[in-house]
């Protein structure tokens, strides 16, 4: 380049606009922002009280009718770190949690989408959700999973309001572009399984029917994983199981592949005792957490969310986090996450906070907009 | 061919004698013994009453010490169709099983050897298996493996004598020309993990521990398989379990493969309700059968086989056979084939038996030589 | 809902409102938007003229130093439809491509990234790039793996200038806030391998050397896929093997699992003889085209697209098109795609046009702007 | 044990002689045979000179018309080993090896067994195998596929006599219990696929057909695997690729799985360059090895084989065996083997020789019987 900068400079502008008229661009310009040197996105941190969330599913109820009103009566998080930007708002950039409430007698009708979706119950007793005809009854703490393109429904036999919520990844699938949806002909699915039929099956994991099969497939052979055997795990855990960052933890498994329960959507649950504190790290995959049991904080990159039971908040992707139990009992997270998509992707990655003994320091404490 | 009969006769007699000679063979000849159209073997059926087994193995009680005068106090089965051809006897031609008595304070030393081993408690508990200093304590109709190259070795902790069935794969390990074995350099190999730790681990097959490897692989990570869990699966089956050949049947598996426990010896309980009788079928995997519970018959190729509580049978490869509980309660048959190895090299095959509705036509009952 | 309907659409409203206030959606109106019937997305086809690219690449030659003034001198291509929504242009959601320009003498330094990239030669040869220290020499028509992670390097001994693709799979890493980059801290990888060294070893799918594994893994145990091999494989094809919606193709694979080469981005070249035309199909899935050889149309979503060799033209997701060769001399087309993502994330789904025999009417003809 | 050793004694045989007739055994007295410290076996190492083979093999092409006098007009290998102990006699425990000659116009009836079976090329060209129907035309060297199960067949098209060698696992199959044979309804099975197909299609290990399937399975898609492939690969091999027990050895694949071509029998081709000599090592398989170019010797157990182009030997398991080329050109030996079958069963293991430089002492050279 033998001319003067500024001739130089003047070339170079010109270059660009030109290209530009022709939908071609420089790379040298922008590889800075396409190929960054870490992770670089728009989710932020946030929490939402149940108090709050119960209240407006509750008022649905007494305005929408599901089945007439509404598809689905659930109210949904809006993470407005996502709606800033005009896009539709979830919970992380992959990620969707809405909170379904249904009331004694009601029922949700059949259908199936492209969209993994995952169930966990926050409140009663007494409905059940029938995936491809198979009924799974549900109690709070279970998971139950309805997983791509299954035909799902919900039907409450009981007497009381049941709540749970519904994760889904919603972000994922539309942004692959691979969104599809369609409704059962008719209200609901034939039913043809024994009722619980999947959970019983496999609840021993070192025997097998001598007719039943243990080839590795999808969807896990499991709809209902019931919460008093992650508890009864999770309390039987020594010293030894004790996570240094996610304290007692147990995940959701498809038995046939020892892989994630759903092939997309990661559930875990996380015990930590009373007066425990973890250390903190991070890693690509984001999560939405829901308070089972108990009262503590997390800090999510400096920052201290406090929370209860029945909270939910969100863990962005590549955000240092710690959990601390400030109670006096057991404290049961559940979470969801997008981890089965990075790690099938390859793109996983994680790192441990080393200053400080592995604790953030607090500069900030988080505060419900309201 | 132009010359007459008797020449050709001669002279390929002479042919044939010459090629004697030079060690090699006329396949046209020797083709039917070697492509036999259906499996050709030398193992007969056969049955051994519990109280005589036990009597001899108590009295090797009396007359040895194990450790001093046995590395392992054991009496074996010895299927007179397999000696009779001067062939060290053993069960089956790949199975062995011996019945071991480990008396109050007993122990056996650690060794390993490259034949796979299982184990299933007869009578007694308070005695252990340490599989590579993991132990697990034994109770009535538990199995316990110690796979192939895994140290192992049995101590008595409790106060009456305990017996146990040893089943290995001896007569494919010798036929393969490939057994190694090695005794442990000291009398116990060092004890490190929790004891039942693996029993444990994988109680539930439908989580994991957060850092729990779910990875295929062998040995199982399971080593003691206990009968309560056993007992309540088959409780648990349904009419639609019934298998028409097998009745109620459980397989104990290696929970990260869904395969076989023990990746070469089949393991089964079988479940037969008062009254049940199964249909015949035939495969050419081999069997060795104990009565765990109740009292019956087996047709084994229209022979009949009575049993009761602890008695011991051979199921010979590719032999009709079909089971008869005439009890007042269940019957519980435990055996260990060589299904497996059958599977791995793709030689097992099966037939069910459809004249008379099923069932064989009883010409012959067996009697124990004595 | 016994109130009068005015009301009843008060006080929805109002609940609207409070609900966006604490952050909460109502699921019921947002459904249709984030569970479509079919994909929605943003992406639109376009086609780029090699004339136009080849001369602005070349100015980038004349203007940039690459190690000095750029880490790499490629221009990129931008999908107007994806900038109109102030987005980084890309060429689809998910895959990007860039026109690389390697001078004589000239090199470009060590990096890796968790972005997957290949390369594909448009002209010129005597370059080599070095995959962790392994130099692969490329000729026009080759496709090089540079595998997510691995360090890679250019450099050219050669005497012409070299042009070729780079695709990067930057909209997905991005997207998923995944993305991870680092420079090699000396200018060069030490190089260690023989040259060509992956490209001789797996060159007969039928055998393998005594001591080399087959274990299936990532990435590709082969980094250089030859031109004249894909031609001698795509001109040995029969008529059996022409696929009605591709023509005559074949996908680049990793031989150790059978999979896709690369393990996010697909690779394929598909070759049309002389006036042969596909029938017109759709898929989740999108893709870049670059014309290796020849000229035709393709026809998207009915608009025409027409193509000479050197060209580039996108095909969006979800979009129907079947391709038409108008010239001589048989067609080349490579394509790179994010078919294996939406495989391993299960959201692969296609369809086949069936009206007015399989193809579209062409309802508008494209003019690149300019 | 108080009592004196005289009547501890005459104690002990009492018990011992009342134990056999109960058909039981005591398992300290017989440990030792039944579990030894490293493979016992009956098999001795031995070889056959081609003239002599030739010569019978030719005498029997006189004397028999295959379809008429017999099935297959084959000549096979009689171990003296194996015969001495009266059993059947074949090369191995596990291997068979038979000599087939098909005269021009002659063919070889269709039939499928439980048996694999591999054929390797010794003399002439024109005959082809059709294995399912696919035909595979048969030259020198070429080694074919019909693995157990698959309908084959031969016949002879060319003009002069054609030799192979037929290599099956008879032993193993005899040994398991496992062995069914089934002529064909008629002469000929249908022939369906185009000629050599399978051997066309997986030419390049680095691409598929865009609708081809490379899902692990058996048997492998390819039947015939040519020499002139596997003569490149291995004169393309450098130094590194040099095995100091093997030489320069490639084996035959499948190349879905990776694994070995047949999924029993194990087929490997080794060169040695002029004055090449291997170290000793011993592995648990077997083999049955056949010079297709060169001459030279090998050492086994301590013994020395002589050999030239077309002899056949046998290793044994478990037995030291190093090779030697003394001529002046290349030699390849064929060999095939148990491998397979010894890694399934998890048995294969294997141990160098470390004293005199790897070499052994040669105490014997073999002297044919004749």
């Amino acid at each position: 380049m033998a001319k003067n900068d500024m001739s130089v400079k003047e070339e170079l502008d010109q270059y660009y606009e030109e290209l530009k008229k022709q939908n071609l661009g420089p790379l040298w310009y922008d590889l800075g922002h396409m190929v960054t040197k870490e992770p670089v996105h728009d989710v932020e941190p946030y929490l939402w009280k149940w108090k709050t969330i119960r209240e407006y599913v509750l008022k649905a109820g007494k305005l929408l009718e599901p089945g007439k009103d509404a598809e689905r009566r659930v109210v949904y998080l809006q993470n407005p770190s996502l709606l800033k930007r005009g896009l539709v708002g979830y919970g992380t950039h992959t990620l969707y949690a809405g909170i379904q409430l249904l009331l004694p007698g009601e029922s949700a009708p059949s259908h199936h989408h492209s969209q993994s979706a995952i169930r966990f119950v926050i409140e009663g007793d007494g409905a059940y959700t029938a995936v491809n005809g198979e009924k799974t009854y549900m109690e709070r703490g279970d998971m139950i999973l309805t997983p791509a393109w299954t035909w799902h429904e919900h039907k409450h036999e009981g007497t009381e309001p049941m709540f749970w919520l519904d994760g889904l990844d919603v972000g994922l699938v539309k942004t692959m572009a691979a969104s599809f949806f369609e409704p059962y002909e008719e209200e609901t699915y034939p039913m043809e399984a024994p009722e619980n039929y999947s959970t019983k099956q496999f609840s021993m994991g070192a025997f097998k029917k001598l007719n039943e099969s243990k080839e590795p497939g999808y969807p896990s052979p499991i709809f209902g994983y019931k919460f008093d055997r992650v508890k009864y795990l999770l309390d039987e855990m020594t010293e030894a199981d004790n996570d240094p960052y996610d304290g007692y933890a147990i995940e959701y498994i498809n038995p046939t592949t020892g892989g994630s329960a759903d092939s997309r959507i990661g559930t875990m649950m996380q015990k930590l005792k009373s007066g425990q504190q973890t250390k903190a790290h991070r890693h690509v995959h984001s999560a939405i957490f829901h308070v089972l049991e108990g009262s503590g904080y997390t800090v999510i990159n400096g920052e201290k969310f406090e929370w209860e039971k029945g909270d939910f908040f969100i863990l962005p992707p590549w955000s240092l986090h710690e959990h601390v139990n400030t109670g006096e009992s057991d404290v049961f997270l559940f979470s969801f996450n997008d981890k089965p998509v990075m790690e099938k992707l390859d793109l996983e990655y994680s790192e441990v906070y080393e200053d400080n003994d592995g604790h953030q320091i607090v500069e900030k404490v988080f505060v419900p907009e309201n």
